[in-house]
């Protein structure tokens, strides 16, 4: 058994890990980092964490494994700060949504210990956020991407691939551009269409209209659009070029759609629906 | 009691009013009318109907109310075939995602009739299709709108909102043309949206990727690309202006939130968001 984890960062992503691996006894003891000293206390009152620092030199100087789940904006100041107080051989990791930001940032923040840093990315969420949220069964079957470099040391890589097994998970490596790529379309755009579907129609004279007679297709399709503000900020901002490049794919496919619609086309509507449909209806899950 | 109801179409809109219905005691007598024999055959094995006819003339012609729950595009030909089989007094009304161009229809298809005509849309549904998905709590503390002309009987309104609250549903009245411009902001434009998404996704040489990494949001950001295609066009063709109008405000919407981005302006990006969420957090259903 591993001796202790260190979660920088308890909210929905560090606390349901650090949830997860105490019940599958992973480790003997978990110590929780991060700034804000009442949510660290808070983290503890729930049993999530066993110990706390605001110093992240003190949070992480026993640590055997770091996992830094901090908004994408955050993770260069925290390696900086870790660096110097890891135990020697002590594995890092993150939760980050972009991996080649990411990657840069550990490169540059965490110096020698680069070899030891294990890019990740847990394919798993809720629109909520914080401590509170938090649960350990978070990860039980969803997927996780690893994103190691040809730097990157053989037995992180097993040490990280073990600790999400443990929380239930499946690991999948790949690089970081293609993971880059396949999140901006399938999460990172999505975002940014829901986040600009519900401002686009706020903002009309007709907003107590639209609020009143929205279904249940409109709140599922939007509920993405109650996600963290400060985490999608940095997600975007570093995850910038995919996203733009999806987004501008989608602008041109939209298009399209709007030719078909304006042409009056019901055949081209109709097998460009069906087309949709039976890509989506693969999803079973 | 109502003697007679008929349910045109006996698929989820118009299945799921005869169960609830039922189960309300509100008539003594649910009549099935469509093409498909296999089908009205199944809603009857399965309890949904009492009775059935493919001839819509026999269908009608002792029917109290008429239902008519048919894709849009048909509405025109079941408003002819029905409309010299209907007893004196019949109402009719239907349950089509957009009103203008159903009261045209009506309007030219009924001829004398049109007066007892009350449009009507049910805001609720799932992605699903056929009486097999039929559910008699479907419309339980959902809206209905309906839209009446100025050549609608009360009396006629009346009845129609009398079965929808049976029904378990709350009755709300606008004009047809607002009605088409919510519905095309919180539910067509919204399936356009996903439609175009997962087909831009799907087209790509990373198609696999995609699928095997996609998580929670995607899935239902996309629930509604699973929606019958055949209901989808005849819904756009029938919307379409004001689904054009609601397309190209969010065209120029995302195209700002396109400059935001490339523009690295984390601060503007970080509003954005925020007032998103706001606005979408108002919605606890």
């Amino acid at each position: 058994m591993i001796e202790q984890v260190c979660v920088i960062g308890v909210g929905l992503i560090g606390g349901s890990l650090a949830l997860a691996l105490k019940s599958a006894g992973f480790c003997h003891h978990i110590v929780g980092g991060g700034r804000n000293q009442q949510r660290l206390e808070k983290a503890q009152q729930l049993g999530i964490i066993d110990s706390y620092s605001t110093s992240l030199a003190d949070a992480v100087k026993d640590a055997d494994i770091v996992f830094v789940a901090v908004p994408m904006g955050t993770m260069r100041t925290v390696f900086e700060q870790i660096a110097e107080h890891l135990k020697p051989g002590a594995v890092v990791t993150d939760g980050g949504s972009a991996k080649q930001a990411v990657i840069a940032d550990a490169k540059s923040g965490l110096g020698k210990h680069f070899s030891n840093f294990v890019a990740g990315h847990p394919i798993a969420g809720t629109e909520k956020s914080g401590c509170e949220a938090a649960f350990a069964e978070l990860y039980q079957q969803r997927r996780i991407i690893i994103t190691p470099t040809n730097e990157t040391d053989a037995s992180a890589i097993d040490a990280v691939t073990s600790m999400w097994q443990a929380a239930g998970a499946e690991v999948d490596s790949m690089s970081a551009d293609l993971h880059d790529e396949v999140l901006a379309g399938t999460s990172h755009l999505p975002h940014l269409l829901a986040y600009s579907l519900v401002n686009c129609l706020f903002e009309s004279d007709k907003a107590g209209s639209y609020f009143k007679f929205a279904a249940g297709g409109f709140r599922d399709f939007t509920r993405i659009a109650s996600s963290d503000p400060v985490m999608w900020r940095d997600i975007c901002l570093t995850n910038k070029s995919a996203l733009l490049d999806s987004l501008s794919r989608y602008q041109i496919e939209l298009d399209q759609l709007k030719s078909v619609l304006e042409d009056n086309d019901g055949d081209q509507l109709l097998s460009y629906f069906q087309s949709a449909k039976k890509s989506r209806d693969k999803f079973h899950y």
